[in-house]
């Protein structure tokens, strides 16, 4: 097991949440809090259309992460209620997002000790998306900081956005590989520009990440669970 | 004027709000806006206090930038208010912060002049703190990025931040030259690395970046002018 699989491999990236640690089921909690609160004038799944929506309306104003999201949640309460949420339901939604924002860190299984293999013969790095300050505290709550040489926190993760981050890794793209479980973020992107992507799906996925045609996706793996990139990655 | 007046200095870090923007004056703004909002509970005086003591209550959570300094707003209204704010006045809110995103920017005079001039002989980077997707955004509006070899946006400029942003560059601190608006941010903490730092204060400062006891800071230089910085950095 000590043979590399993939030589030409200089740096791995990971994505984040829900590749290293749980992130997206805390948000759909959040979402659920807030449909009940919302109870009055929607069902909750109206209302979860409606949050949405909103969502995607300020996406490029607000960004990722818990802020934007809880932003979202007011202006969504606003409206849905035509004017009449009190300030104590306000209150409520501010605070659910102070809880996403406090939220302890739990680790997906066996990433540490996969990180811990690969760093002996790889560059590590995370490369992310949301917010900086959640980001940061994400990985300093997660003891994994030693394993990574480099801590990417990106606005949105487009193909030249991942240009950026190889040309800055001082790198070919196809001494890259990237480690995630959004198609739409850490493969496509990466795979358009010549690098490799190993897919590992977490079990729930936020619909803005949903890719409705994977029919044209460039080769790529996927794997079940983050343990499998051992196998992957030595012969 | 083309000898190097510090030829030990490699590489030049320039704060972005309020150095080579205006950014303090637009905040302003929105807290004037806000505290007219809130004139049926309390004076501009007392609401600006109030507003304040919430930021500062989770700065840590939330961080630097519009989006939490909105979500600021609203714990005010409702605290404030006693619960009585409308959604209303909580849809105003939102939209202050949504206006503040989105503020057309406006370079401060000579900032394009004096980085032409410089990007001759050093390299230039922007090391500043706030939210990632709002501060990229300015600096594209800007169409300063050309300049600049890097952009670091730090959660916060504490020492601990500059000394890996000076390891991240590959230099010493002694090669390292800081150039910025606040004292608490810009100067000290790069001061107490061993590194440069020239202060060119602003005449708004936000009140969380004032230092009470300015007689134990290291020497550094203080400039009127953006422009000055031409007659410190050459002979």
């Amino acid at each position: 097991m000590s043979d590399l699989a993939k030589p030409h491999i200089k740096v791995i990236g990971f994505d984040a949440d829900d590749t290293l640690w749980l992130n997206e089921v805390h948000y759909r909690h959040a979402e659920t809090q807030f449909c009940k609160l919302m109870e009055p004038w929607l069902t909750e799944r109206e209302a979860k259309k409606e949050l949405f929506r909103a969502e995607m309306e300020t996406l490029h104003l607000y960004g990722f992460g818990a802020k934007g999201f809880n932003l979202s949640m007011i202006t969504t309460a606003v409206r849905i209620s035509n004017g009449q949420v009190t300030a104590e339901t306000i209150d409520s939604i501010v605070e659910l997002g102070l809880e996403l924002i406090q939220q302890p860190l739990e680790l997906l299984d066996n990433v540490e000790k996969v990180l811990d293999r690969l760093s002996d013969d790889f560059r590590l790095i995370v490369a992310t998306k949301g917010d900086l300050l959640d980001q940061e505290r994400k990985l300093q709550n997660s003891n994994l900081e030693n394993y990574f040489h480099h801590i990417e926190i990106m606005s949105d993760k487009h193909e030249a956005s991942y240009r950026k981050l190889v040309r800055h890794l001082d790198i070919k793209p196809a001494e890259f590989l990237m480690v995630g479980n959004s198609l739409k973020s850490d493969v496509i992107p990466v795979l358009d520009i010549g690098a490799e992507a190993i897919h590992i799906p977490y079990h729930i996925d936020w619909e803005h990440e949903h890719v409705a045609d994977t029919s044209k996706i460039l080769p790529y793996t996927t794997l079940d669970h983050f343990h499998d990139l051992i196998e992957v990655l030595y012969v």
